[in-house]
């Protein structure tokens, strides 16, 4: 796919690049990428009008998607990719997942964010909207590994203040950290766990504090029935109802799930301009028992994106699995085997997964940042490309996405990922030592 | 991965083949495959015992596991990917499916067959379950790609006498062509289509001639609720009940779909044998409304199997995404998140699988046939490696899927297929020219 395919130093530097005859909206378009990352042309044959490109990549034969947002993640989770599986939540959690993260260590925080990068990179995601701890250094391996993201720190507190303390420190401490990084591709935001986790002295500060630093919020919403049970028991109201009065709710936020949503929640987002993540792979395999009710949300002007969640639930964190797994389940589960289209899913990974991370717009067009995937349509599962928009939603796996540009610098071509092996060897050694480390303790 | 990268011979024979150093559950080992296609040696160091290999694979970070099969598809129907999605069931067989078929030729289903033999390969599936039309044409495909396949003409009389004639003619045909093929790759089976397509002459015929020539049989049964209402308002009785007083329901029968079973049927099922074959993917885009019943039919000592179902309802033939699918589904359906473990959604895609097609046991043991898939473990998706099987149906997509062992012969090898692009590209031809020859017609 490349005349360079030898140059390594395709993947080192933000030179202009040029795409040569790949498929834009089903036509066959040059792409001019300047070298300050932003689309400067889309034409059927590049003019030469901003110079000569340093990089020159044949498109021909793949598709040209906008990037793809990862929404809802907990990305250093790699390193508990399949430790467990097939458990009972509240065991799964409390006798796996918890202890074993009582032990990790900011270097396997790094390592396992490193792993997750290139993972999405893979399949040609673009940006990711992470949770979890040691976030300065998920920050650090965002950096190292070109990728886009917004990071906060996972803030829980129930109801003690000491905890909250603490977690307004972390809070506080990620978000300087991110603000001196001074990097357009790396934001801050401020995550509350849930309603469930979080007092509401808590979800006030967070509030507070996302309003005066003009930063996003991440928070998980309605996952399952039994939190929204409780609730209700000691609210006598609904989560997003419980949110909206601690100022939690707002065109910044970002709610994961939403599972368990009702009519008049969904109504309520919408009027607020929330965006709601979907992640039906991991709400599928903890048996959450209802599908996200996407087209109430869309009917109720949300706009709804992708999230894989974290590996311990999923346990990848591949985005057209999910794009598909979304487009499947809100058929099979709303009884309905028009809703949720090709089109539209493909807009939940794109348009609008970059809007609600504040990256810009997702759509390929002049005067946007280089967020590009090309897809090989030589592959079995793009063949043949009567509609292309379907084939990356229901057959592209990962195998086709050739090459993934992240403001206008290349961070996969040929299927090649430069140092993708040492990656996942650090952070296997990291996994092995995490569990020996756990072991010992014991 | 390889010793003899560049060495395009490795396709074409079937020489003796030493895998070095891959694991094999949990232990590393070395395979030493001999030149009649059979796992002659599976130990810690190759003892030379059956002389010199001609290949020597190195599967030094890899996992082996035995070949995946794909008990229910109908392969030719690749051409139509992305034909049409997101439509009412009823109008998309009617106003696309249909009349696109009628104007298939024997040319197309060759070139159909061929690009799924080929996309089975690169996810790791030796042998595949087909129904469809011009079967002789699907059998020359799959004598060509490599792979393993039992072949059925689908038998459709909607009650109709002539009909009934032709069909009877069609499928004594194939079962003629496969026998003198003599390939032990290539079986022939009766495929009666469905209950509601086939009447009770036509399912005795099936019945009385899978027995004579001791061949299995091919059907769908209780994908919809509509279907089952209307065979117990026709009949009295349930679907299994009809089949069975038909005789068309043994140990050599797979059933596609059950997602309507009943306890009763799941328990006939169980007493006779029957393979049933979970197809979750189709299931879902198709918005069956009801997930097989996996639990119940296990209980009830059925063999459970995998099958991606044909592409225009799924829309690849990827059958590891499959089993995700799988366990995701019936985690997700039946509210349970222990069910469908990942041990046994593995062994529906080997062991089960296998035996439902008469292929042997799907087991790596010495004495067995090799059909091997050696799995990378150095990919993002596959690190850290606590479970093999849990990365496999969960983790893992066909980006890591290094080489495939057929019998013996290698079909991919490093993630190379020889002459893919080639067949892709004859295969679009196909199917853009049959879509010419259908708007041409109107």
């Amino acid at each position: 796919m490349s005349d360079n395919m030898n140059d390594i130093d395709i993947f080192n530097e933000t030179d202009s690049i040029l795409i040569k005859k790949t498929l834009v909206n089903g036509k066959i378009k040059d792409i001019f990428v300047s070298d300050t990352g932003i689309i400067e042309e889309i034409s059927d044959k590049y003019s030469g009008e901003y110079g000569e490109p340093e990089f020159i990549i044949d498109g021909e034969s793949t598709v040209a998607s906008p990037g793809f947002s990862n929404t809802h993640t907990h990305s250093a989770m790699t390193l508990l990719r399949g430790y467990a599986d097939d458990m009972h939540l509240q065991e799964w959690l409390s006798e796996k997942i918890w202890p074993l993260e009582a032990h990790l260590s900011a270097e396997d925080v790094y390592n396992g964010t490193m792993l997750a990068s290139i993972e999405m990179i893979r399949s040609g995601t673009i940006a990711f909207n992470d949770m979890y701890f040691f976030m300065e250094e998920a920050a650090r391996a965002v950096y190292d590994s070109g990728i886009k993201a917004v990071l906060c720190h996972g803030f829980i507190d129930f109801g003690n203040e000491e905890k909250r303390e603490a977690e307004i420190k972390a809070t506080e401490k990620l978000c300087e950290h991110i603000k001196s990084m001074n990097n357009p591709r790396i934001k801050a935001a401020v995550g509350p766990h849930a309603p469930y986790t979080v007092s509401k002295e808590g979800l006030l500060w967070c509030s507070a504090y996302s309003k005066e630093n003009d930063i996003g919020i991440h928070i998980h919403l309605s996952e399952t029935e039994q939190e929204v049970k409780d609730c209700i028991e000691q609210n006598n109201k609904r989560p997003s109802k419980v949110l909206d009065e601690c100022g939690c709710l707002s065109k910044r936020t970002v709610a994961a799930h939403g599972c368990w949503l009702d009519d008049s929640e969904c109504e309520l987002l919408g009027k607020i301009g929330v965006f709601v993540a979907h992640n039906p792979v991991s709400n599928m395999k903890l048996a959450v028992n209802r599908a996200m009710p996407y087209q109430k949300l869309i009917d109720s002007g949300v706009n709804v994106t992708l999230g894989t969640d974290g590996c311990s639930s999923n346990n990848n964190l591949d985005i057209l699995e999910e794009m598909k797994t979304a487009a499947l389940l809100q058929k099979f589960f709303w009884n309905s085997d028009t809703v949720l289209p090709a089109h539209e899913t493909l807009k939940m990974a794109t348009s609008a997964g970059k809007k609600a991370l504040g990256f810009g717009e997702g759509e390929l067009k002049t005067g946007a940042e280089a967020d590009i995937v090309l897809i090989n349509t030589k592959t079995p599962c793009m063949t043949p490309l009567f509609n292309w928009e379907s084939n990356i939603v229901y057959s592209a796996n990962s195998n086709a996405v050739d090459t993934v540009i992240c403001n206008g610098r290349v961070l996969m071509h040929d299927g090649f990922i430069p140092n993708e092996e040492e990656i996942c060897k650090k952070a296997s050694d990291s996994a092995y030592s995490l569990v020996k480390r756990y072991n010992d303790s014991l």
